[in-house]
């Protein structure tokens, strides 16, 4: 190849890597907004989530369209297209973290005003926190191409799938004993099954990370029967 | 390009298109036996769901690696390359219908022997019916390359959400009345989350047929807020 052209290319396929970590920051972002505005209890700030998705939604279509426009004029070698496969593959598992980020907002709103002590939302700040750390972890893990990292990302899912489940159980039992908090606990459980959502998004861009480093695919050998 | 190297192209093609179809059959079925063993507490059936899904995951891989070698080797034009980027996110789709069909049937096998009428789960069985049929409706455009019939699809998702929507409302006011009945409607209310989850996955696979037909990305232009 032209060398000329081999640097146009690969400043292409920079640019493609860096739209994704662009998106994976707005998301990071989503998601950290609408934790704090289900435990702050915060409208405004809820809002402010459902409005960043259109944005998110955009990025996913801009990113898709240059992989494609990558492929069909560079023909890439096996192991670029594999970088772009997985490219493609992660946009989409950030667009629907960015998809649940906006289901927690939406909780967010609805409990909003409802005057609840933060202490009331420590089961749910725990799960926040892990997926925090999870999607970060995911999107560096994305970036340098660590597969060490990945599989820590990886293993950390237990964690937050226990912890749902322990969140779920905690007030499935006080909704026996309350029926007034039957609705705010429903509202937190959906909440928090949507964070338990994007642990598993984490979960798979650090599939695609070990995939794309190792040229194997890890994605149905580290499944979980589904919860 | 040789008539020879092309008819073994399009016949590659071909077979991965199959492919995709063999594993939305599979799909469908595990939905069908889903829904069947939730309404009739049939644990039995309930576990072959959950065993199907094992070659549904190998399935989705093999697909993605198909794409893949063939986008490799052949370098296609454009326009098969959208065919062949469709197929890869069609099968991350079909692949989490898979999931959320074995989170129903989870379900199913706790609420199995609890002796429950089948009438009383008459709010369940409505939705299960439309999103089957969208699920059904979804392959059959995407085999076709039917706009019109896709974008039918995409439509009836409103349907979907207004009956889950309908079903939560009225198993939380039961909750309300019943404590004891708490754990059954949170069971059911889970399984309709699956489900409504599984019209979303059907929306998507129908997004990509309009897209690759049009050329265009409806994906956002279609998108309703997170619910």
């Amino acid at each position: 190849m032209n060398p000329h052209i081999s640097e146009q290319y690969d400043a292409e396929l920079d640019a493609t890597r860096n739209q994704l970590m662009e998106m994976g920051g707005m998301v990071e972002k989503q998601l950290r907004d609408a934790s704090d505005a289900l435990i702050g209890q915060d409208a405004v700030l809820a809002e402010t989530v459902i409005l960043a998705d259109k944005r998110v939604n955009q990025l996913e279509v801009e990113i898709d369209e240059q992989c494609v426009n990558i492929i069909a004029r560079r023909q890439p070698a096996a192991s670029d297209l594999r970088t772009l496969i997985s490219i493609l593959k992660a946009s989409t598992d950030l667009e629907r973290v960015g998809d649940e980020a906006g289901r927690v907002a939406k909780m967010a709103i609805s409990l909003a005003e409802s005057g609840i002590s933060a202490d009331e939302f420590n089961d749910f700040r725990h799960i926040a926190n892990l997926t925090q750390e999870m999607v970060a972890s995911s999107l560096d893990a994305f970036a340098r191409l660590d597969t060490e990292g990945a599989m820590r990302v990886i293993a950390s899912d237990a964690a937050v799938d226990d912890a749902y489940d322990e969140l779920v159980r905690q007030r499935s039992l006080r909704m026996r004993e309350d029926p007034d908090a039957i609705q705010r606990d429903m509202s937190v459980i959906w909440a928090a099954r949507a964070l338990e959502r994007i642990g598993d998004h984490a979960k798979n861009i650090c599939e695609y990370v070990v995939y794309l480093v190792r040229g194997q695919d890890l994605r149905q050998r580290n499944k979980k029967s589904p919860s």
